[in-house]
């Protein structure tokens, strides 16, 4: 036997028509988790509910004294930066709601096998750090410079192919202002957490997780399209094997609804009782701001308009929404459904790709109202 | 239609021989999570990854201000306590791994439906708090008293019965020293996060989770013993659904390493490359001291010792072993086991139950050792 990276590490698949999750999905949604769907009460996520997505195994920081960033590549100034030097530069804070582009991959049939999302892949943070485009601008990005190529120090394997992780901006995305790309050494005003990505991430506003390069150790502007395992086979609109596909990048709308009501355990199943029920939630998309939530209480064939909070001063995190029902006795199908500035809402037909990404079909919330004697 | 509650919330089951996870089971695995596993390697689990269950939605709290916790029943002097009232008593800090009842469920074969936890359902924390003795000395317990039942503020509906989520302790165990009993208010020195209990959780050391009573609002001393749901239906050793089975109470001894090398992002299988590999993980029991870990590199046929770390100032917390091995190409399969100073050893078949309670068989770490050419 001669064992080689293949023997752990295999082509991606779709699961079987009808087949229950493997272990392998289970093992991932073991150590990753979601938000849950309660939690969208917070304007700010708390610590250890805004969702978690690691590729490979979190690596072990034990002081961020020990890090280094490089910034290299076509730059007339190279720059190698510790933790204390980034904390000499510009700040900024934004609020950002990220979520996986994997959201909503379990929901898909037939289902592509990785990181089985229902719904709960979200979360909203204030990051603090350095505008990449002020650490771009001193390293003086040479003319002719097409992408800037993010290393984090996670390591692993990924069918077949070894790799730490990384993805690139265009140089206009990287060094621009709308969004403003923020080299991030703060979560809600304390370090990262370390599966957050201690000590540096990468946060590109407005874009799904898997930009957000965590544990960053390497910036590298290149003369060319970047063409990495995790720009051009992963990460990628595809229906056929063959294909490259678009790229995926900006959030797709969504509105999610806090369940009403009270669960069972195990069904998560919700159970209300007659009478007036606040329904309430939040939305956003990553390409324009939302301009309305709809609600249906009927399983999708009447909608109503909910009232939107307003929350301007943060463009780049979700907003709140309301809309108050009065629960009869009987089942209920409840869904909510965002709209945004492009014109864009989110459809009630599955929008397949062999990835799984951005499935933005809208939720439905089962609901029993009990008799008013229950 | 008159709906009614088991509308929602339906019998236990077993589930299908060779069914995959259900999408109920996947539900829950997505918003409770596990303790990655090379996070073993710290001490106290960093914030966010600590083991979370909750058994119904996390309770929304604004202000401990509002908080109120009651102390009642078979007592002379009935208490009601605000989050200020309780800082001015003794406080007790303690080291505690915790551990839930469930973990190891998803590697029984039939697997009971419930939470589907492989092997990560585990975390140590720092609880600070009021040892629950001094409040109950002062409320005056009455002769005769026999359990102390402890009610959050979670509610939901579980196997057709609705409940805020309810676990009692004999007078004894309540009101002992060894170990000491705590109402917590601080997790690792801040505020505990909502998903741990916010503003206040009961911490049992050396129990399984269940005992560990979240978002805790009343403390009632009862004159009989308590047959809750959580108590006589659920967290039993039952093999048959018509006995009452043994209840579950403290955490039975486990070994875990931490997967060696770096993972493939799908099977999470794990590659190293030939030479020495440090094997280093925790192991831990609710019930005795931990006497020794032993290590098997070749599917457990022979075992060895590892080597402990010395550390008795956290009795409650658990120990962190290391083992050196050298890696050969070819495929492997490690394990870790311990033995605690009661004299058990985990077991290498499956300590099978209806609840999927206490399953500590071995860890499997199955590891590629590439060609050194590779």
């Amino acid at each position: 036997m001669s064992p080689r990276i293949g023997d752990a590490s295999r082509p991606a698949r779709l699961a079987d028509p009808g087949s229950g999750i493997g272990e392998d999905e289970l093992a991932l949604a073991a150590r990753n988790h979601g938000l849950p769907l309660e939690a969208l009460r917070y304007d700010v996520t708390p610590p250890g509910l805004h969702y978690v997505l690691t590729h490979y195994d979190i690596p072990y920081v034990a002081d961020d004294a020990d890090w280094t960033l490089t910034v290299r590549g076509a730059v007339r100034r190279p720059l190698a930066l510790g933790a204390d030097d980034l904390r000499t530069y510009p700040t900024a804070t934004v609020r950002v709601t990220m979520e996986c582009a994997g959201n909503g991959r379990a929901r898909l049939d037939p289902r592509p096998v990785s990181q089985p999302w229902l719904l709960e892949a979200v979360g909203t943070a204030d990051w603090t750090g350095v505008p990449l485009r002020i650490l771009l601008e001193e390293a003086g990005v040479e003319a002719g410079a097409v992408d800037v190529v993010f290393t984090g120090a996670d390591h692993g394997a990924e069918r077949g192919v070894e790799q730490d992780y990384q993805r690139a901006l265009p140089v206009g995305v990287a060094s621009g202002d709308e969004p403003e790309v923020l080299v991030a050494y703060e979560m809600n005003g304390a370090p990262l957490p370390p599966q957050h990505g201690y000590p540096l991430r990468l946060v590109v506003p407005g874009w799904y997780g898997m930009a957000h390069v965590k544990w960053l150790s390497d910036i590298h502007v290149a003369p060319e399209r970047f063409t990495g395992f995790q720009q051009d086979v992963a990460y990628r609109f595809r229906r056929h094997p063959d294909e490259l596909g678009e790229p995926v990048t900006r959030i797709a709308p969504r509105a999610l609804m806090i369940p009403p009501g009270f669960p069972d355990f195990m069904s998560r199943e919700r159970v209300v009782r007659p009478g007036p029920v606040v329904l309430e939630g939040r939305a956003w998309s990553g390409r324009a701001p939302i301009t309305s939530v709809e609600v249906s209480t009927d399983g999708g064939r009447t909608w109503n308009g909910a009232v939107l909070r307003d929350e301007l001063p943060h463009p780049w995190a979700w907003r709140a929404w309301r809309f108050e029902w009065t629960a009869e006795p009987g089942r209920h199908l409840l869904s909510a459904r965002a709209t945004d500035a492009e014109g864009t809402t989110q459809p009630s037909s599955q929008p397949w790709n062999r990835g799984g990404f951005a499935n933005n079909m809208i939720q439905t919330v089962p609901v029993v109202c009990l008799s008013p004697t229950e």
